[in-house]
């Protein structure tokens, strides 16, 4: 019996340090905030690298004067060029050419992008909307009198990126704002479910472009 | 022997039960998430029952006619009124009147209120920045080309607001905006500490009102 009892200790006592090393192994969610301005930097290598990986050893010269290195932009690209399958983008205002290269690096990389911005936002100068739906991105707007205010993205359904940031290179380069970055499924599903929503209330087959009065 | 593995035994399985009921007893950190256009409310007998807390069994009859009940923006005015001690308050645009209340009410309750705004946002009309002031709560601005973007709040230095989601009218009742409401340890620190070098960068005493170059 005692032998019982001791068999039964070593193998509760297996048990436990397995699940501390699967626990330990387990990558951890990531869980990051971007303070803005960020400098300005080349991300040139970076793209280059995500639009060709693996031909990182030999990165293209680039002739621009910016410095390289890490910082809260290059984060940000990072994060969205991770995405394998999908990123759902729900933007007031997209302006930043980088972000915009990274957008469409991935659409032509098979990744399903949609884009749900506003509708007044998108017609300002120097908006990258026309450009990401030339590209042959689904992109979907508003026509209220309130803004689509939300700035946030959702890569591969499973990290969220949300703040205060406008996609504007003014934001990046100028203005105090931030980006929580998360890998968390509760978060995550309220995105999601919020994006969804709102793409189909903003499916074209519904855009009337009259008032709720007219007939 | 059998009776001391016996007693180890039954030892183990009563911590085990009891760090299960501390477990569970436990509050669990606060993780909401709130969208927004939410519905004009009254917002009477919130603030009435956070200005006279036990009075609320008999709530002064408001003649207005908004419906009461739960929505975005009552959920985001209790957390407010739930701070005890401290409130940090980090946000590009402040025009919206019950949110404006719900800080002079946590002001005369005792609480430290700081707050780091826009300088050219706080110019614009309808702006409460004036008004709180004048009730002494300490405000602090930038001097900057770029905007204070940030659109954040930390209550008791243990939960996390922040999102989309500009204090005005127009953004509570007619964009879509969110905010998360986070008690998470590391991202309340990041946020706090992101909050106290721009308070110290907004220093009165640093103001200069010219540019860089001026002598």
């Amino acid at each position: 019996m005692r032998g019982a009892w001791a068999g039964l200790a070593a193998a509760a006592a297996l048990g436990l340090a397995l699940a501390v090393l699967v626990w330990r192994r387990r990558p951890r969610p990531v869980r990051e905030v971007l303070f803005f301005p960020s400098q300005p930097i080349c991300t040139e290598a970076l793209l280059a690298e995500a639009a060709a990986p693996g031909a990182g050893s030999r990165p293209r010269p680039c002739p621009c004067p910016l410095p390289r290195g890490d910082c809260a932009l290059g984060r940000l690209l990072r994060r969205l060029l991770s995405a394998r399958r999908s990123l759902e983008l729900c933007l007031f205002a997209f302006s930043s050419p980088p972000l915009a290269r990274a957008v469409q690096l991935l659409h032509r990389r098979g990744v399903r992008v949609r884009l749900v911005t506003d509708a007044q936002s998108m017609a300002m100068k120097g908006s990258q909307i026309g450009l990401l739906r030339h590209a042959g991105i689904q992109v979907r707007h508003d026509q209220e009198s309130g803004y689509m205010h939300h700035k946030f993205a959702i890569v591969d359904g499973r990290m969220l990126l949300t703040g205060s940031l406008n996609w504007t290179t003014q934001a990046i380069q100028s203005n105090r704002e931030n980006v929580l970055v998360l890998e968390d499924e509760e978060y995550v599903k309220a995105f999601l479910d919020e994006f969804e929503r709102i793409w189909e209330e903003f499916d074209p087959r519904n855009y009337s472009f009259f008032s709720k009065d007219s007939k």
